[in-house]
């Protein structure tokens, strides 16, 4: 029997490409490090029983809630949404629903979680879809980006929706007050970019947010904001052109060193340096996107995380939880639509 | 007096940050390696004839074209337009129109030099606007990709166009009879992306192009097209993310590298290596981004190429006018014309 007070996280126990080998060590080590936290594992109970088991001074601060069913990797969303009711992942979210979790995490299949997240949830008032917002390392710390999700046609509004909930995240995740807000542009003047960058850039001015301005590409990794909005085309586009870059240089560097005798020589002195280099920017660290919007916390694993990324994930949600970021959302929400009346109602006297 | 058969560039050495001390050296090596051609070097008479004069036994394939003014790298496109017609930039596009020169050079402000190039140069039929294509290093070669200039805001038929340029200019400068073209987008499947995208890869499709549908932001530095379109907004973010990434872990690594005595001396040992992985990415190596869509050629040098990275824009600006590329570019227009006028008519039939 958990109980009723502490932060309790609900954990799709099946998603993923290694399921309950990963996720439930995951969960314990959170445990270990979380003293008044506790965690529903959701999954087919003879797979997570034994694991439990192992860990018996954990009990007491962890269920299993069996599920018969698991949404595939590559099932579409709309059918997941429609024929699993009974998976891991739409459980673990009811939870949340229910008030017997405070947030979920699933490795599970992106477009499903974020469909049934949604359904199950639903959205906070005044905002569409629900954004993926991650966290990426930069030369001084780290950025949240959003949305790195499906929201590829965006209006202004929409990015600056998104401004609110980045930096609602920020604050909830790194105690920042007034975490900076930046644009994704192709340029520092405001002059620059499309018509809804243009225009969004108008609306984060006068939004109360302490926006700086427009970020470019290289000002993302240069750490010049705490938040980075863009829409979820360009997001995903910057993405995915980092990660490739990423490995092709990784890939192109170990070819160099492993040429010839003497290259691997100089790898060996180089080995410890190189680990070191590698743990700085390890994307495990940064494992756990944030689907915000919602009316509860949702968060998104890497399906080939391994149990130290995993547990990345549940400590994200479990800080947003901790720190109220759907509160922090709605009342900064509420606050806009106050500012924007009042706006109008200057423009209209 | 230059023969009027050889091939000759014009090259505004006024512009980029050094000005002829880069630019004359960069004219005279490339005249070195090309035996048959010729280069006119516009700027001040006074800064460019000591230079020239080093090198007597070139003197018979260069002449200098005097110009008393140039444009300032922060000089707003306008303005430039407006008021630098006896700049270097301005009479080195003009030799073009001419057809005293077969292309032209410049490190000079990129907004000046594509309008200028707009206004002497002209558009292709059916073109609207000029794109910049420059050519960026893979895992298995090289990519061309644009617009990476400043359409913002594209059409379907913008993409499709930037589709042929892109794919003359590789058949051109690396004589591939049919390179493999791109459509950058979050996902291979035809219903990913946005209106715009969708819509680009219809007309792709069916433009005779070797279309080879979606290229996510990864595909790119994996080398999976030979050209990879999209609109300036997203092609900007991808380079200058590309730009931020590659200095944050090249900055990381040097970090890592001078931390103690110990990783010092690992250093020590893995110079030779860290050297040949440099090389191999060396940005000044890819230097020269074409300007397409034009009736001449133009070839934007970055601002601060060294000699060694500016000759290699010279050397892209004689390749492409070796091998026709506006003729290409016209030709395949052309066709690409007549097949969508014969698919209206069976479409009518």
């Amino acid at each position: 029997m958990l109980s009723s007070d502490a932060i309790t996280i609900a954990i799709d126990c099946m998603g993923g490409d290694f399921g309950p080998a990963v996720t439930v060590p995951a969960a314990l080590a959170f445990l270990r490090t979380h003293d008044a936290a506790q965690v529903v594992l959701v999954g087919k109970t003879a797979a997570l029983e034994p694991l439990l088991a192992q860990c018996p001074e954990l009990a007491a601060r962890a269920r299993i809630l069996h599920a018969d069913e698991m949404v595939a990797m590559d099932e579409s969303p709309t059918l997941a949404l429609k024929n699993r009711k009974k998976s891991s992942m739409r459980l673990a979210l009811n939870l949340v629903k229910e008030g017997a979790a405070q947030a979920s995490v699933s490795a599970g299949n992106t477009g499903a979680l974020m469909a049934m997240s949604r359904f199950v949830l639903k959205m906070l008032p005044g905002i569409d879809r629900p954004a993926l917002c991650p966290v990426m390392p930069t030369m001084t710390g780290h950025v949240y980006m959003l949305d790195l999700g499906a929201n590829v046609d965006c209006s202004a509004e929409h990015l600056l929706q998104f401004g609110v909930m980045g930096a609602m995240l920020a604050a909830a995740l790194d105690h920042k007050v007034a975490p900076s807000v930046g644009l994704l542009n192709i340029g520092a003047e405001e002059i620059k970019g499309n018509e809804v960058v243009k225009q969004a850039g108008h609306l984060l001015r006068n939004s109360g947010l302490n926006f700086i301005g427009n970020v470019e590409g290289d000002g993302i990794y240069k750490g010049e904001a705490d938040v980075v909005v863009c829409d979820g085309f360009v997001g995903n586009v910057a993405l995915k052109v980092s990660e490739g870059l990423a490995q092709m240089l990784a890939q192109s560097l170990k070819q160099e060193f492993m040429r010839n005798l003497l290259t691997r020589l100089a790898a060996l002195a180089a080995l410890p340096v190189l680990r070191h280099f590698k743990a700085r920017f390890d994307h495990r660290a940064y494992n756990g996107a944030s689907l915000l919007g919602l009316r509860g916390i949702s968060v998104k694993s890497h399906g080939s995380a391994d149990a130290f990324a995993f547990e990345r994930a549940i400590v994200r949600a479990y800080e947003a939880a901790s720190n109220h970021v759907v509160e922090r959302i709605s009342a900064c929400l509420a606050d806009l639509h106050e500012r924007q009346a009042v706006a109008a109602d200057k423009e209209n006297a």
